[in-house]
């Protein structure tokens, strides 16, 4: 069907999007570059989604930071920059939703119930606004990514959904909007969820294939700091982000801290040669 | 953005889609030639889709006529028929759901807990994998109409939604796929239901406003007849389908009854001056 309808629509084929909440750093920079250089037309869209934070979340104080945005915009030649207003893409009588569930259930899902159904709403409508042949998004949020890949397999939306590298400090720290958040010292110690999750993947390529003992590896990398939280530390399927008993295949080790009020989330994958 | 869009994307505004379930029936058949007049590409899609079946429900039973139904889809011109294959439009890890809340929970709703949700899921991935210009709906089932129509609205789909006129038989039966399923006495019982909306109608013509009295009036005609159930028969909104007090403004007169175990659904739409 779509191979018919592509040849009516040729020109269907050429749009890049990459869609951020804005607050733009060096991760997003690198999206749009991947984007610059693989699409020949670049959207990138700005929009701080209130459908996808939980009513005692940080909606109000997310960061905003519009003309820093389109100044980086406009340094990577984005060709479009869409900034949906709030009313007109909700409007008053707005009531449908687009929900995964199994995977959105899981981790992210359990800590945060209404967060990945904001997300697949707000990224379906963006898709459909833009129709882009390619979407970008950061392995950062590599459940996020897992998410819309779904719902783009099982609707049938006529985009590819290109994972892209997380984007670390020096230290290894994954780069978020978020980070601003907390002190310099909460920062030294939310490092220690990389450092765990660097720590099972070593012990992985150092042959141990049993989870709970990797678990228990990174878990011990965590413990060493206190004042810190747990949300969930685990072994995953890549695909399906079941947790694994038996390492193999690619897995994903995802991570979930909480310190000083503030989440940090991070992971790893680790490709098992057999 | 669309407006935007569609300057890149110059060759997708003529494709129309008559998103069916088979067992063509004159009904479709006007659908098709509305579409042929309007577009100039036409699609039209055969699929009895399980989602929108609930458990107790005719999904085994619902008839299939695919040659037939190519047939008439020859005689019209249609370009392309497009028959979904059930395990590729849903395989085995599908879990993504459309679903609209306050539009579709009531009446048919009701009466059928999941049967909307069935019904914009497949929606949304026919429209993703043949993105029409136009799709076009019977008014028969107008609450279908007026989730779909809201489906669009809110996803952005870019799709027109184009309703089109109930076809009848002589004696106002609403032509559907379904009335094979009973006798002929039971057909002419049934009948009694468009009889019901006609004198509601008549009832607002003649200067009726007050939704009670008119309910009233259309009970009158259906208890008439017995060994007949109502599920629901009232004056409603247009638009958003509450049910009214006072008539005013665009009023659909909705029905449904049962007889022998098959539903029948009915309305009319009265435009009222002042």
């Amino acid at each position: 069907m779509q191979v018919w309808r592509r040849r009516h629509d040729p020109l269907g084929t050429s749009i890049g999007l990459v869609p951020t909440m804005g607050a733009l750093h060096a991760g997003h920079r690198s999206l749009i570059q991947r984007a610059r250089r693989t699409c020949q037309t670049v959207v990138v869209s700005l929009f701080v989604n209130p459908l996808q934070f939980g009513p005692a979340e940080d909606y109000g104080r997310y960061p905003r930071a519009q003309s820093q945005d389109l100044a980086c915009c406009r340094e990577e030649n984005v060709d479009l920059v869409f900034i949906p207003n709030l009313n007109t893409l909700y409007p008053q009588d707005f009531q449908t939703t687009v929900a995964v569930s199994t995977l959105a259930q899981r981790w992210e899902g359990e800590q945060r119930p209404e967060h990945f159904q904001g997300v697949t709403t707000v990224v379906t409508k963006l898709l459909n606004l833009v129709r882009p042949a390619r979407a970008f998004f950061g392995q950062k949020d590599y459940q996020q990514f897992c998410v819309i890949r779904q719902l783009v397999k099982d609707l049938d939306v006529d985009t590819r959904v290109i994972l892209c590298p997380t984007i670390r400090e020096s230290d290894g720290f994954a780069l978020s909007s978020r980070n601003d958040y907390v002190t310099k010292s909460q920062r030294q110690r939310a490092l220690s969820l990389y450092q765990a999750l660097s720590a099972g993947k070593a012990a992985i390529a150092g042959g141990l294939r049993r989870a709970d003992l990797v678990e228990k590896n990174m878990a011990k990398v965590l413990d060493a700091r206190h004042g810190l939280a747990v949300d969930y530390l685990a072994c995953c399927d890549a695909r399906t982000l079941e947790p694994l008993s038996r390492l193999r295949g690619t897995v994903v080790l995802l991570g979930a801290i909480r310190i000083g009020g503030v989440r940090f989330i991070d992971n790893l994958i680790v490709r098992i040669r057999r």
